[in-house]
Parts: C-alpha cells; sequence; structure tokens
C-alpha cells in the first residue's frame, strides 16, 4: 500500500471510531505533513482520497473538515440479533437459482454478481504463461496432478502461507476445482445427511445450497455486519443443537463485508475445539484487504487441526481457471480422497500455469493493484449512494472485498426492488437469497468490483429512484 | 479401420463364434484374396495380425491353421449369475483407496492403472492451440462458461453426436469436470440418501465409491464377460428393490470389456422407461472400438429424455483436461444447476482450448491412430499371456478399451497376487475392487493401454511365474 492510502486508511478510522466528528477540522496540509513526517503532496493524495470517498470534504480558504455525511455513511445497520436460533431444513435454492439465473445476462449491469470484474485480472500474462507452460509439459502430469494436485503448486501456496507467518505444509493442501468444492468436500469430509451444521446469517447462499443438496440441516447465528459471527449466540447453539461442522466467512464476509478481529478470531477457534467441531473456513477474499496487511484466517489459531482453510485463485487472479486449495488440517487425507471420487482433479493445464506464475513473481504486484482499484471503486460507490440514495440507507464500510450490505428503508422490499432494477438493467443480489429462512428482506448486496464508469453511476441513479418510488405513497 | 484389419476381425469373429474350429485350415492367400475381392497382401497382413494375436499358426508349406490357443483365448469366463441380488450397504472403499494409491508410484508397471498411457494422446498439437486460444480468449470467458459451459465447446460435441446420428441439441448438454463428475451429478440429481441403486457386477468401482459417499444401496447384477448386463436379472431386481437409479456402461464396460447389443440396448432403456427409471450411461470408452463403426449408445434409443449419457476427452483426447458432459435429457436444467452449486465450470482454458480442437479438425485421425495402437497392444498382451501365463486363465477378448478381465486359475486369489505383484514392481487390479461384496476374489483387471515395449513383456512374464507360484503346492 502507498504512503497516502495508509494516510487515508489512519484518518478513516479515526472518524469511524468517532475521534474525529462530523465537522471536525483537519490539520492543513502543512500540519499534517510535518507531525505526520510525509511529503505535502502525500497529505494532499490523501485528502483527495477522502474527499472522494464522501468522508471529507474541502471548503474554500477553510481547509479540510469531516463531512456530514461521514457520519451517515459508517452508520452500520443494527445487527438482527435477537431472533431464534431454529433449526432449519433449507429449501430455497430455487429462488437462489431464480436470481443468479436473471442476472447472467450480460447487457444488466452486474451489481448482484458474485464476481469481480475479469478485467481486473492479469489474463494475457496468464496466458503467455500457460502457453509457455504447455510447450514444456510432461506428459505424465495428468497422472501426477491427480488429488491431493500438483507437487509444485501446492508448495508454492504453503510458501504464501509461510509469507504470511503460518506453518503450513504442502503434505497438508489439497488442490481443488475452486473453493466452493474445497467447502464442499469438508463439509462431506465432517458430515452425513440429517446432521446440523452452524452457519451464520446472513452467509453465502452457495452454504445455504450445499446444506440443501446435501440434506443437512442449518443452523444460522446471527452476524454483525462490521464484527462477524456473535460469539455468545454461537455457544447457546452449539448447547442447543450439537452441530457437527461450522462453516464461515472470517474476512470480508460475503454478503456483510464483515471482519473478524485477530482475538475473536483466536477466541472462536478455542471454542470450537473445546465441542471439538470442525471449522470450515471459507477466506476467498482474504487478499483483498485494504488496511496495512492480509487479516489472519481462523487457521493461524487453529492447534487442535480442526480448521480447514479453503481459498482460491478466482476472486484474486485468475477467474475461470478454476483452481482452489484447502489446507485441510487433521481431515487432508479423507479430502485428498474424497476429491479423486468426486472430480479426480482440478484441471492439469490451469495447475500448472498458476504454480509457474507463482514461480515467476508478480502476485504481490498484481494484488497491491487490485485492492487500490478496489477501494476506489469503493469510495466511487459509496459517493454515489450518497449522492443519489433516499434518506434512511445504512451501511457499513468494508475494509475489503468488493461487496456492500445495504439495508434499505424501511418499507422498502428486497425482493421487489431486484425485480424492478432487473427491468431496468440492473442485477442486485436480494437479501433473503442470503438466509435459509428467507430473513433480510430490506437489505441488498451491490458489488463493487466492476471498473468505474458512467454507465455505473447511472445504474446506480436510477437504483436510487426506484428505492424512492417504493417510498412514495402511490 | 484398414482393410486388412478389418478382414483380420472378421476372421477372428468367425474363430470366436465357433464357425471355425481349433485345427480348421484357412483358405490360401489366392483363394482368400479371390474370394474377398482384396489384393493378395491385404490377406497376408490380416493373417499376420491374426497370428501376432495368437489366434492362427502357420505351418511350413501347408498355409495356416486355427490355432489350438484359440479356443482357450476366446473361452470367455462364465458370468456368475446364480448370486442373489442382495441391497447392500457399500463399505469398501478403503479397500480401493489402498490398490489405488499402492499403485500411484510411477516406477511401477501400470497394468492395474485406470488410465491409458498419455503418451497415445496428442498433447503437444492441444498445448497449442490452447496458446492460440490464450491469446484470443475473451476476458468475460470466465462468466460466460459458467455451467453448463462454453457454448460452442457445446455446439461441437452436439455435433459429434449429430455425424453418429443421434439428435442431441446443445441445451441438453452440461460440461462438467470429467465423466466422473458428470456421473456423480445425475446420480444426485435422482436419488436421495438411503435410496437404492441398481449397478451391473462387476462394476467400475468409482460407482460404488459414489454410492458409499452419498449414503445410496447397491443392488448388483450380474454382467456377462461378453455381452453385458443380464436383463432378466435386471427385472427381478428392480421388482424387489425399486432402484431409484440404474447406473451402467454399455460400450466396452470396465473393468469386462463388455459390449451390449444394439437389440439388447434398446430392450435395456425399455425397460427402465416401464418402470420410470433414469438410466446413468457411463460412455468413456465408447470412442475405442476395434470394429467397423461407433457402438452406439443407450442414450440413441431413448424416447422419454429418462437416459443420461455421460462421457469425457479424458480417455481419447485430453487426459488431465477434466471436461467431460452429460446429455442430461429431461435433468438437463437440475445438473446444470448441481454443476453451479458443487464446482460452478470446467476449467475455461481446458474449454476453450478443446473446442477449437474440434473446430480445427483431426480428432477423427487422432483417434483412429489410437484405436489402432490399443488393437495391436491387445494383441501383443494375448500373445504374452498365452506365452507366460499357466494354463486355466479365461479371459475374453473385448472389440474396445483397453482392459482385459481376466479369470485366474483355481486357487488363484487376486488380492495376494496384487500384493506379490506389487513387491515385483507390477500393478493389476484385483477382483475384489469391482464388487460392494467384494466378489471376484479370483479374478484381475489387467490394462493394455500402455506402450508395448520389453519391460511390459517383462512384467508380464513375472506375472505369470507369480500365479503358476501360487498354483504350486509349497
Amino acid at each position: 500500500m502507498k504512503l497516502y492510502e495508509q494516510l487515508a486508511n489512519d484518518i478513516a478510522s479515526s472518524i469511524q471510531s468517532g475521534v474525529l466528528k462530523r465537522g471536525d477540522k483537519l490539520p492543513s496540509v502543512r500540519q499534517a505533513s510535518a507531525s505526520r513526517q510525509v511529503s505535502a503532496a502525500t497529505v494532499f493524495q490523501a485528502y483527495y482520497l477522502l474527499e472522494a470517498r464522501g468522508l471529507i470534504v474541502a471548503k474554500e480558504r477553510s481547509g479540510y473538515f469531516v463531512s456530514v455525511g461521514a457520519n451517515s455513511i459508517s452508520n452500520t445497520p443494527e445487527p438482527i440479533l435477537n431472533h431464534e436460533i431454529a433449526l432449519t431444513n433449507v429449501d430455497m435454492s430455487h429462488l437462489v437459482f431464480e436470481v443468479l439465473e436473471s442476472i447472467r445476462n450480460k447487457s444488466v449491469v452486474p451489481f448482484g454478481s458474485a464476481f469481480p470484474s475479469p478485467l481486473l485480472f492479469p489474463l494475457v500474462r496468464l496466458g503467455r504463461i500457460m502457453a509457455s507452460a504447455m510447450q514444456e509439459l510432461d506428459p505424465w502430469a495428468s497422472l501426477d496432478n491427480i488429488s491431493p494436485g500438483d507437487a509444485e503448486l501446492r508448495r508454492q501456496i504453503a510458501l504464501r502461507y509461510l509469507i504470511d507467518g503460518l506453518h503450513v505444509t504442502a503434505d497438508e493442501i489439497v488442490i481443488t476445482n475452486g473453493a466452493l468444492e474445497a467447502l464442499n468436500l469438508c463439509l462431506m469430509a465432517v458430515t452425513r445427511p440429517g446432521d446440523a451444521v452452524l452457519i451464520e446469517s446472513p452467509t453465502f447462499y452457495a452454504a445455504l445450497q450445499s446444506i440443501e443438496r446435501i440434506g443437512l440441516k442449518a443452523i444460522e447465528v446471527p452476524s454483525h455486519p462490521k464484527h462477524g459471527i456473535d460469539l455468545e449466540a454461537m455457544e447457546q447453539a452449539i448447547k442447543l443443537h450439537q452441530p457437527k461442522a461450522c462453516w464461515l466467512m472470517t474476512n470480508f464476509q460475503n454478503p456483510l463485508g464483515s471482519l473478524v478481529s485477530s482475538d475473536k478470531k483466536q477466541a472462536l477457534v478455542a471454542m470450537l475445539a473445546a465441542y471439538q467441531i470442525p471449522l470450515i473456513e471459507d477466506d476467498v477474499y482474504g487478499e483483498l484487504y485494504f488496511g496495512k496487511q492480509r487479516p489472519a484466517p481462523a487457521k493461524a489459531f487453529d492447534h487442535a487441526g480442526l480448521v480447514m482453510h479453503c481459498s482460491s485463485f478466482s476472486k484474486c487472479l485468475a477467474p475461470g481457471y478454476r483452481v482452489g486449495w484447502v489446507v485441510a488440517g487433521r481431515f487432508a487425507k479423507h479430502i485428498e480422497r474424497l476429491k479423486l471420487t468426486t472430480t479426480i482433479s482440478a484441471s492439469v493445464p490451469a495447475q500448472v500455469a498458476l504454480a509457474k506464475y507463482l514461480q515467476k513473481g508478480g502476485y504481490d504486484k498484481h494484488l497491491r493493484q487490485l485492492r487500490h482499484v478496489l477501494m476506489l471503486n469503493q469510495m466511487q460507490f459509496i459517493q454515489a449512494i450518497e449522492r443519489y440514495f433516499p434518506a434512511g440507507i445504512h451501511f457499513t464500510v468494508p475494509q475489503g472485498g468488493y461487496f456492500l450490505w445495504l439495508k434499505l428503508p424501511a418499507g422498502v422490499n428486497a425482493l421487489i426492488l431486484h425485480q424492478q432494477a432487473l427491468k431496468a438493467g440492473i442485477s442486485i443480489a436480494p437479501g433473503p437469497i442470503f438466509s435459509a429462512q428467507l430473513r433480510f428482506q430490506e437489505y441488498i448486496r451491490l458489488n463493487y468490483g466492476h471498473v468505474w464508469n458512467s454507465d455505473i453511476e447511472h445504474a446506480l441513479m436510477t437504483l436510487g429512484q426506484l428505492i424512492k418510488a417504493q417510498l412514495t405513497p402511490v
């Protein structure tokens, strides 16, 4: 991260935590430059970023002030904490498919998509590396790359954990057809049909679909929009319903964008270990942090080998290559075998190309650029929402990823909005697809992982009008 | 197929059907040339092939005779027809994994492998095509290729069905991560845990592993080494146990090498339709025929949309690319969605490269070469078995694929032989891994899909000695 981004983030944190309040004057560029020991240009760029983000406003000849809107922006929607924690037979895949299929049309503005824009990835360089990897391909790779997967790719992945301070051996890693397959295999490894699985609410709909497909029951534990799952409620749920597994997203959760702190992750892992419950950790957004460093996964606090850490290259490097993995702890052998009997191996050309890309270096540089674009996109989105959406919209500002989780004003229905938006050529992800009980009727998830342009701004304006229209009595 | 191969096959059929008996004299080269209206060279080549195959012997100055061994070669092992058709909770994956893992060592002669040699495939040309496909890759392909899969690849696959006389639309095709995923998705689409599934006995162990993993029960119906599943026993089993699905391999079955005739396929499909039971047809070896044309799949006789025809490029073109498909009839939409929630899509580079390969042409030429090599390999194997194995070995001569299913002499145990062979650096596939009830203790499957050389011949000699040793009282 560049210096001015760091400075902007520091100031943004001060605003969000309330140290700087609305209307407060910021230090002048000269003052800040002296006190922070950075160049005036750096301060200027940081202030520019914060202005773009709508957190501060420049007043002519007076300097910079915390914007009035800054507080509403960071106005986190109240978590739904008081709902009864029930055991639910999941039966909502149909709604999810309807929504997903309706938004596949390429002419639709993809705010409802789960994928960032493919234009953000180094596909040309990857293609060149794949071309050269195919020239050198050992014919026997098709057999060598069978589950648990390409040895060099597993070594490269283990190295990346090491850089982040996690000791993971290649033996513990199973290569999969994307993170989704990893998550599904983990779930199959530790449950039998009829078992209960603890998930967060709201949760990524694919977890609900997996639970439904395998014939499991869901225990939905409320999750805080900023801080993630509620540990007290979680322990209650464990005592009440004895889940056989827990499936969570700890970093920049989909759809919330929430981030579980390291302390809380440690407590989470310890609690699950005490009850001997395996944790299936979905960490596909961990590399997309806007802060100073990659947030540690819960796996970092795992001493019992009970955490299965799932991730992939699909959201940060190589969409469509379908290469993911799981660091599977004590379940590694079992999952290696499950992979073998379900899909044998991930595609060999994709495995060897990614191994070679990681060997060559350049991944971290790409990730820095990607994070920067996503952070700027987030600012643009927030600014546009401030401008075009009616009052009474609540959302948090995630510290990574590419999703915004919005609470609509009272009286606005997300599923109706989804239908109306679709007619206007815009997709959104309506809240109910993130809950086995079809909760979150007044929430939507917006994807800001697409390159900002006037079409996107116009679509946000239209969306704002549709929300306003639902508020206006006919 | 070349003319002399056709002629050789015709004569081999006459021998196998008993029209030509051991010791019978064949027409002279001149006679045959006149009666068959082919050149003398063609007859000579055909006789040479048949001699290599051990079916005929040349006697000096007397001409060619059906060899004494010919009858033992075509001596089909008796099908096990009289076992009780039971409903079995499958619990034998462990044995299968033990065997599969023991044979992954690259220094082992791979008679136990399920894969043909990767050296038989046009990997260099495929690699070049992939390299050029990656240069032209539309960044949005990662989204366009999501289940049901790449549109051009599905169109190319539909075209191949059309050439074989089957009207299949691209809409009915779902691209999968190899045939194994297709088969698994089909099974998930039409069963729930606890349901019964009808399979053949012996059966491909992956079917048993899938049934075990999903928590289904197996109904094993005896299959004839040459002609495939027993329809009468099948109907009995249906009446008795009401299976929710039937999973079969109709062409060059693994492990038997059996081929179900078109008439029998038609009767099979009609029977299943009468009971409204979906057929999951595994047809990954259909392109590897040694006869005049590709045997039709059972899908060709499907009027009710109940047959799900699964195949892939893994065994005939692109091992390790992990691209397969299912023509799923009335289940197409359901399977498209199951694919989406389990692994999203097959690897995009592999999908676009294969679409481009099929567009460019050359697949049929490659297949002709591949079939020729496999047929010659089969002859070499049979000759070596005749030479090195003790009397009392029974096997059929499959008309395609790359497996031989051998019945060992009474008293020889396949699992013990597997252990002994492994110590001698040779893998075999012991019979019990092909049965939920661990039957076929005196059978082994040998893979002849590896390039013939003196190591392979030597390994067959060693195997023969090990079998003989088990026969010799200590």
